[in-house]
């Protein structure tokens, strides 16, 4: 029920990964009166590896997320994460309010053994290929052995997703010197060098897109800072692109003869293509889609969770974190 | 002695600065001999309304800002700030380290009566238009109170910048919401809806690049990335750019016909043309230019800084911290 183009993109998502994908099975929950036309337009309504599970209510964007849980009950999130909790479903895919996902992930399907904090984990576009930032809004307030926990669990979804043995972890701060920072960075800086991990030290605002770490860990305000910075200078840009390249006749034409250098400009900041930001952490699987999500975007996002799924990132960053345990321990 | 390119161009902008203003008079402060050369070069040795301050040391970049309080008293920096506390200068513009002026101007200079931190105020390029975005790095842990400050001293330089009467102030933070952000964006909320300013809540990382706020205020940590993310989001479009408009010669001549487009870009995100970003609150003008800085940096910074002071900008600001008094008084 989430997303721009509800329930359309959704059902038609479905339909293409039921094609693609034949050892898939998938559950749409959504009100049941408002998808029935897409649910036949896409012939999903005798598929034998489709069902529908009936939501009365949408958590709605401009909502406080905590409607999820109190004020709305029967909402499509609220019956996923109680449907993960019970186990019948491994993954989801969501392309709703993402703080009414954290929260009822958080409360309801609850967080994987030793892990304190859930983190939405994101991919950016660096110069030379993607990074990935956590927390990417789940927690504005952290402590420092939550970032800890981040670094473990992301440096597993970087596995999962760069296939590197190795993953350099960055942790985002305000001067490449191991000083610099605020009290967060500076207390999360001492534990993240003792961990078993590649941690390259301090990574600043500039030095992430040049890919100077493949994870860069952070607290959920400063977070969500960058990856809203980032989409609004990136829009932006498009429109003083298009503002430039509009001025006359000749940029007119040049713009023309090179429109496809636009197309592969658009490619790189595409989110289409990565099938959602996983909210590592909780007990299943869960993976937060852009508001603007294409059927494009279910699709990918419906394989990369099953991918995730078969990679067990759930069993390798549960048994990280158990490896964590001693070194937080010492530190409290 | 600041600066990728120093001390020519420096001197160069001095030179520059001393034809184009008759009514303004210049104190370089540096190393003599490594500047003679050029101020013969650019005619300033018997320049009436030129003086050179000789300075044995710089504090180069890679070292921390303490040093020049603690190691290098004898820096250009530290001269400064001394020649200002004294009343000798009234306003300087310097390309060097940014922690170190920040340092030396707090500690040596002084703030304004009143006025607990200084802030970094730099301009960042909207969709139409600059805006104010305050504290950009002075300040890695802030109170509420510092950043209600900070959005007196930046609407007072809004003013000065824009010419606007009711400058927009706008909060950053991770929601549109009065009710979303962290501990400290909440506490700032609460002041700063009841300042007598132009407060339009809380603003977020998109929505300020679509010119929301002429005045976006945070802690320098929060502001600190924001700049940097948007610096190293730029620097990798650019060379996205390059790589899609090389790809083959369509393409490439589509570029050639339309590069003055690209010049227009380049043009939108171009220090040199404000003079650099001022530090708000100390009894004097400083303004911190990008290590970058061109000789015509040099020139708007100095021009920058000589007209901020005509403004009256410092008057202005103490009155507003001076009103502001009884509100914070209250509220601790």
């Amino acid at each position: 029920m989430g997303g721009d183009f509800a329930p359309r993109v959704a059902i038609e998502g479905i339909a293409l990964a039921l094609d693609e994908s034949p050892d898939i099975n998938i559950v749409g929950i959504g009100h049941l009166q408002k998808i029935a036309h897409y649910l036949e337009a896409y012939d999903l309504t005798e598929h034998p590896r489709f069902s529908l599970i009936h939501a009365e209510e949408v958590v709605e964007m401009h909502e406080p997320a905590i409607m999820a849980l109190r004020g709305k009950k029967k909402s499509s999130i609220s019956i996923a994460a109680k449907l993960m909790k019970q186990g019948e479903i491994d993954a989801l895919f969501t392309a709703g309010h993402t703080g009414a996902a954290v929260a009822a992930h958080t409360v309801i399907t609850r967080t994987l053994p030793g892990v304190e904090r859930p983190a939405i984990t994101t991919l950016l576009p660096g110069q030379n290929g993607h990074f990935i930032l956590a927390d990417a809004g789940a927690n504005v307030e952290c402590k420092p052995h939550n970032l800890a926990q981040f670094a473990v669990m992301s440096e597993t979804y970087s596995r999962f997703m760069f296939g590197i043995d190795k993953p350099r972890i960055g942790l985002l701060s305000v001067g490449g010197e191991d000083s610099k920072g605020n009290d967060l960075t500076k207390e999360s800086f001492k534990i993240l060098e003792k961990m078993q991990i590649n941690f390259i030290g301090n990574v600043e605002g500039n030095t992430i897109f040049e890919n100077i770490a493949d994870v860069v860990v952070c607290d959920g305000f400063t977070g969500n800072i960058v990856l809203k910075t980032a989409e609004g200078l990136s829009k932006a840009t498009n429109k003083w692109m298009k503002d430039a390249f509009s001025k006359n006749a000749f940029r007119m034409t040049g713009a023309m003869l090179a429109k496809n250098a636009f197309r592969d400009l658009k490619g790189i900041c595409d989110a289409e293509e990565f099938g959602g930001a996983p909210l590592l952490g909780i007990n299943g699987i869960c993976l937060i889609g852009h508001g603007s999500s294409t059927s494009k975007s279910f699709l990918n996002g419906i394989k990369a969770a099953s991918e995730m799924l078969c990679f067990g990132a759930n069993e390798k960053i549960t048994a990280k974190i158990k490896q964590l345990e001693p070194l937080l321990k010492s530190l409290r």
